[in-house]
């Protein structure tokens, strides 16, 4: 069933990019370049938003495969507009592995004869111009749906919401992330929930269910599973960033490390006899293989692997905790229960 | 009417913000200061796209001043969003003779003891997120729009395109400027078009008409108008950058000769003798006043300032031809002839 929705996903999203790219022919190459950028960038994913939107309309009776392609579009759309403005904040040239909107940008303008300073300006307009126009399909997607206004806006309300609140996460991210401060476990998960938790489970379980009609008490109940599970997904990737495999990942499992991400993983360690050896050393872009394996070595010593691990699977028994005490369709009740287990599994 | 239009988009803004401050304030200091930030940015303006959707919506007849507002205030959100995203990427600090929302991000930074490139990174991360806010508020306030579908639906279209040419006009005018090249008067206008005319002046104008149910062959000829008084209007505020009183403009009349901008006076300079010696100095960041002032003289006498002026009137001479071949209402017929006529006589 997933895979049925993914390709239909993938023949919306295709539909609109060639839409879009026959509207762009009119303003020249770059335009059109700039499109195919968005395109790519909002290919490859796993789709787990689309997905959510999917298994709580599903659970909750809807079977109008159509709307609930656009619903799921538009939180795709969403997630493509925010990974491209988060690898702006970031200056990340590179995601998954291939060069990114501004990567493809830079090296577009390096080819039309731009200087080093120019190519940064092509690709961090793009960047910028790509992230305002994915996030613009976002909201335009749910204002056009051909709901009652009831529904409609229940569902703008809910992207006003994870846009709201992922802003304010990625705000307390990089504020945060000053050099000399040391990370508290409390703001790391606080900004896991608004950063990511909040968009990518909470708001597209929500938008599923609203969609297919479900009451209040539920809805409310599959946004504290949202959150709590979009918790334990992101410590997990965090502890995969750092001692998963490479291949697996896609990223090197230094590149956190160099950064200094600040991640449970590392919160926890800052309140050990570790932390001084480990701090030294962290967020160093100048860090080699061999320090980065000692900073492994230091962070399952001194327990913060394990406390990271338990607390994934926490947040996993305080979300299937929400299922439960949940007025839920059973099927929906069992098939996010196996979802939230799968956030933690993957880092056994 | 117009100062009452002014005071009812000072108070629904002022109401916005008033909101989502409160709304920030669980999210923290940083969050509660960029929303004070966008207010900051939002404020100050000349209300130029509230006042045309109101005097469409007025000149066919609309009366409902809240619905008036809320649809001004959507296109007055959208301008403080292009304004932020321009301004992060030109890497700009000021406006408006105020350090912008990045500059202001920049000096908290420093006040919360970051190094200079953390700096840089919070009023990046600050003006990425201000727009993308302000963008979302556009998109919101026309999708929550208490009216017909069909209606909502054609504002919405408005908007779509709004944004869509707008980002092809901006990205344009960005790949334009790579030093060594030469500025074609076409293609300047057509990025002025792009980049202003469409989302400043025609969408404005057509969703005061749409709202106010005008018909489909009224609202095409206000996009027309619009468009062209847009380029006059833009040309007229390139030629005031030059050669207009610092203290009306309120920016230096060397910033835009030191930054090389591409305007239809320079490209006129770019078909005649003197621009060897124009394009020489052009662009160079240490551009002292003697030298502006050179290249200001060298702008008169080859012709250019006269070939600006003259460009600028005869767009607003076709704008005035689009109003007096559709069928108007005559108040606002006369209503938009006028305010043509100002847009270029400011230059005088």
């Amino acid at each position: 069933m997933p895979e049925l929705l993914d390709s239909a996903i993938d023949d919306e999203l295709r539909a609109f990019f060639a839409e879009a790219h026959v509207r762009a022919g009119p303003y020249g190459g770059h335009y059109a370049a700039l499109w195919e950028s968005i395109e790519q960038q909002s290919s490859g994913g796993k789709r787990v938003r689309p997905r959510l939107v999917w298994s709580a309309y599903r659970g909750f009776g809807g079977d109008d495969r159509g709307l609930a392609t656009r619903v799921a579009l538009a939180f795709e759309l969403l997630h493509t507009a925010f990974l491209i403005h988060d690898d702006l904040i970031d200056r990340d040239l590179v995601r998954r592995g291939a060069p990114n909107v501004a990567g493809r940008f830079a090296a577009r303008a390096l080819e039309h004869g731009a200087d080093e300073r120019a190519s940064a300006v092509w690709g961090e307009t793009a960047a910028v111009l790509a992230g305002d126009l994915a996030l613009s399909r976002a909201h335009r997607e749910l204002a056009m749906l051909p709901v009652e206004r009831a529904c409609r806006e229940a569902l703008l309300d809910i992207l006003d919401r994870a846009v709201f609140i992922s802003a304010a996460g990625e705000l307390s991210d990089v504020v945060s992330s000053l050099r000399g401060t040391t990370p508290a476990i409390e703001s790391v998960l606080a900004t896991l929930e608004q950063k990511t938790a909040v968009y990518s489970f909470e708001a597209p379980l929500a938008a599923g269910a609203v969609l297919a009609g479900a009451g209040e008490e539920s809805v409310a109940a599959l946004c504290r599973f949202g959150r709590l599970v979009g918790v334990a997904f992101q410590i997990t990737d965090d502890v995969l960033g750092v001692f998963g495999d490479p291949v697996v990942t896609g990223k090197s499992s230094s590149a956190d490390l160099r950064e200094g991400k600040r991640t449970a993983l590392i919160a926890h360690a800052a309140t050990t006899p570790s932390w001084a050896l480990i701090s030294d050393r962290l967020g160093d872009p100048a860090l080699d293989e061999a320090e980065a394996e000692a900073i492994r070595e230091e962070l399952v010593r001194c327990g913060a692997l394990d406390a990271a691990v338990a607390l994934a699977d926490e947040h996993v028994t305080l979300a299937r905790h929400e299922l439960d005490a949940a007025d839920l369709p059973g099927g929906l009740r069992a098939e996010l229960g196996d979802f939230a287990q799968r956030a933690v599994e993957r880092v056994r």
